[in-house]
């Protein structure tokens, strides 16, 4: 440890008191690998400020020692955008203790939480005033609403209520010069000026520390009905969302299953079964939700999918008969990482092209990948409504333990090869982090490239904040 | 004209050729004055490139040249903000000719629209394929794509749509180095760092110029049914979008009348007549619209405030019977400004406050502007449901022609010390543009004051983009 670094953990201790200063290598051991345990990183000190006065106090001490901060909420990141380098050089910023939710207003349909509140909770306390925060994800237990604006994440609802980007109200948060950014009037207008909450929406940390943000609320849903249905190809999985979007607004969960990870599914995750009685290339799982007592949502659901079914759109449908049924068919869809695990090694790509590109996309990558590596099985599956997919490759069953090292860089290449010349996103909503930044680096326009790293240097000059990610 | 300038319009003549370079005082005077006539500017040349590789060749020119640029669509801005210096010291960019809708998908629910594309004939080009573009405001005829993005304009149905931020799906720019920003590939999901695409929306032309935008259609309205009711108070008001805001999604239009405005427009406006047989102290005009067949959007506000009259929350109500009754509904709204110029002088604000916050606002600030500036008379109206109001003041009769500059400063800042003291924005949705630069300097907080210099001055260090406009 460096002197700097002594010197400003000892006053941050003076500052804020032992409660937020945390130094015992055992207490901090959990938070400095990766959510993925890909990446390990190393931190003298985690330090967990209780308020917005208290992070203040931080950044300016880090500012006047020069030791860079690495922001962190629950540690679920997909980047590896909140590990700290391993050399030690930075200090861990923990937002969990700013862990209140500030106000709820079903009335206003806001609530103003903290930094560090886990999702999960506060979905809880939205729902007890009759309201909802639409935006979820498999994390939802762990990760914070810190964490989720400082990632513009995004989940399975993005098809109806948009990424975090269209759910902040407003940010509060401290800049790299110790100044503290207030955005949490609530105001639905506002002209003056750059919009430094847009910034620092998916900025990963790297331009300040996000401390409380202002979400907005929707009507609690009063029901849902779920249904899987089997097609031909995605095209026609595209063909039944936009049937669907043609005649009611209730869809809010489309995603796109390939018969290949249906049967991984089934093959390793106790409890499953097919939820069709025949086989079909591909499956979409639909969600539909109303929050009008007035709008019966399965009998719509039911009476669509049996016109697109006369019209030959699908090849199957069956609604789900109950919540049960429901969530078992939502498992089918979610557990579909877990299978792949267990089936083998797997490599992720989590990737977007425009909406209508998508089907032909997934085909033809699919093909150009097992053609150029053979032996692997690609495919892609998720939020085809979003126009992001997650394309994954897999091993084939005799492939070396290394092959991870030894060919997954190079398909991954290829694979962000192929999204760039279709116009794509490498990083549709896992974010750049330290994982992607060589991509980034490698395939971002320069003049891209030089506007991130100008607005960076002009609010960060003393390079400060999570040094080392995001920015190439 | 400086040296440097001529030699600038002179490489642009050559570079882009005679149609684009116009020189001739008479054809320029047009666009140096500002919309509403009080801002003055001047300047050698209008430059008006036809694509944005001329938009590119422009700006390194003028980069090279150390020759501002002012881009300018419509000139219908309410800030001066396209609005040249009075020095001629800059060159105007008009961005007119750029006025090619390049697609439009119902499919994708996608229009991409050059930045001097008028924002009337790009509704009407989108209504043609069933589709709507549902931000809408008066200067319709004439304002531009580019603008609107620039300004991050609002207008009459953000409550169900929200401002240009919410609309654009990407932006195409040309930076102050020169490079272009491609942001038009229509992703729904793109997590690679910082957005340039939100940074441009609102810049007012200051960080770049925009040249293209992607805009984000919804399906085109079936049916609307406009209503006009009589309440008791602002309060009131609210009260009632809370009530019909929790019954129904349709409503998309919730604008605030005073009885006293009401006058004014049945005072000075030829052919307009009271919509209800009695007097109230406030109206409010209601526009709910669906896109869906199935829904009767008339019986059911009809019914929603039927219900509200008994409950008391509203005074009277009265449903448009036919359109020709909803268009002379609407033009007691709109016609208020024109009312108020007839009467006398006016001072507008266009401020915002926290929704649940602006009814008690209007009350209190109407009565303290009264009292300390005796004669006048205050009133709040528009955009209620937005938390936007444009707060307007009325000299007295009896005032000296020389109102405006004697006392119209000081209420200005008396109206801007209320709003700025209840957490609120001096500009809701006009800008700050040169008009309010001063205002914006004095009441910011130091620390985003600091941020916009830093921004503004990483991305043009040059000081060649539209100087003098937004930034403190």
């Amino acid at each position: 440890m460096r002197n700097a670094e002594e010197q400003f953990i000892a006053q941050a201790l003076a500052k804020l008191g032992p409660r937020a200063v945390v130094t015992d290598p055992a207490d901090i051991a959990p938070w400095v690998t990766d959510w993925r345990g890909r990446v390990h990183g190393a931190t003298p000190a985690m330090i967990a400020p209780a308020s917005t006065d208290e992070v203040a106090d931080v950044v300016r001490l880090a500012a006047e020692h020069r030791v860079p901060l690495v922001p962190q909420g629950g540690n679920t990141g997909m980047s590896a955008g909140a590990t700290p380098p391993a050399d030690g050089s930075a200090v861990l910023l923990s937002m969990r203790r700013m862990n209140r939710i500030r106000s709820i207003s079903a009335e206003n349909r806001l609530a103003v939480a903290e930094a560090g509140v886990i999702l999960a909770p506060l979905h809880d306390a939205v729902h007890e005033v009759g309201m909802r925060f639409p935006l979820t994800l498999g994390a939802r237990g762990s990760c914070t609403i810190g964490g989720l604006t400082s990632t513009n994440a995004g989940g399975t609802q993005v098809l109806k209520f948009g990424t975090m980007r269209s759910l902040v109200a407003g940010v509060e948060a401290v800049l790299p010069d110790g100044s503290i950014h207030t955005g949490l009037s609530g105001l639905k207008k506002d002209n003056r000026g750059y919009s430094i909450d847009q910034l620092l929406i998916g900025a990963e940390g790297t331009l300040g520390v996000i401390t409380a943000v202002a979400l907005r609320l929707v009507p609690a849903v009063t029901a849902r009905a779920v249904a899987w249905t089997g097609v031909a190809s995605p095209m026609r999985a595209l063909d039944l969302l936009r049937f669907l979007e043609a005649r009611t607004s209730s869809i809010e969960g489309f995603e796109l299953v390939p018969q290949d990870s249906l049967q991984l599914v089934l093959k390793h995750v106790p409890g499953t079964r097919p939820p069709l009685d025949g086989t079909h290339p591909w499956h979409v799982l639909i969600e539909a939700t109303t929050s009008d007592s007035a709008t019966r949502v399965g009998g719509e659901l039911e009476r669509l999918l049996g016109t697109a079914l006369k019209q030959g759109i699908i090849g199957d449908a069956v609604l789900a008969s109950n919540e049960a049924q429901a969530e078992a068919f939502w498992k089918l869809r979610d557990a579909i990482s877990e299978a792949e695990r267990a089936e083998g090694q797997t490599l992720a790509h989590d990737i977007s092209v425009a909406v209508a590109d998508m089907p032909a996309f997934i085909l033809n990558a699919s093909e150009q990948v097992e053609r150029a590596f053979p032996g692997v099985v690609a495919s892609g599956f998720g939020h085809l409504g979003d126009g992001n997919i997650h394309f994954h490759v897999r091993a084939a069953s005799h492939a070396a333990p290394n092959w991870y090292e030894a060919e997954g860089l190079q398909i991954t290449r290829f694979v962000d090869d192929l999204v760039t010349a279709a116009g794509g996103s490498i990083s549709a909503e896992h974010g750049i982090g330290q994982l992607k930044r060589a991509e980034f680096a490698r395939l971002a326009e320069p003049g891209r490239v030089q506007a991130l790293r100008a607005i960076k240097n002009a609010l960060d000059p003393l390079g400060i904040m999570n040094p080392g990610k995001l920015v190439p």
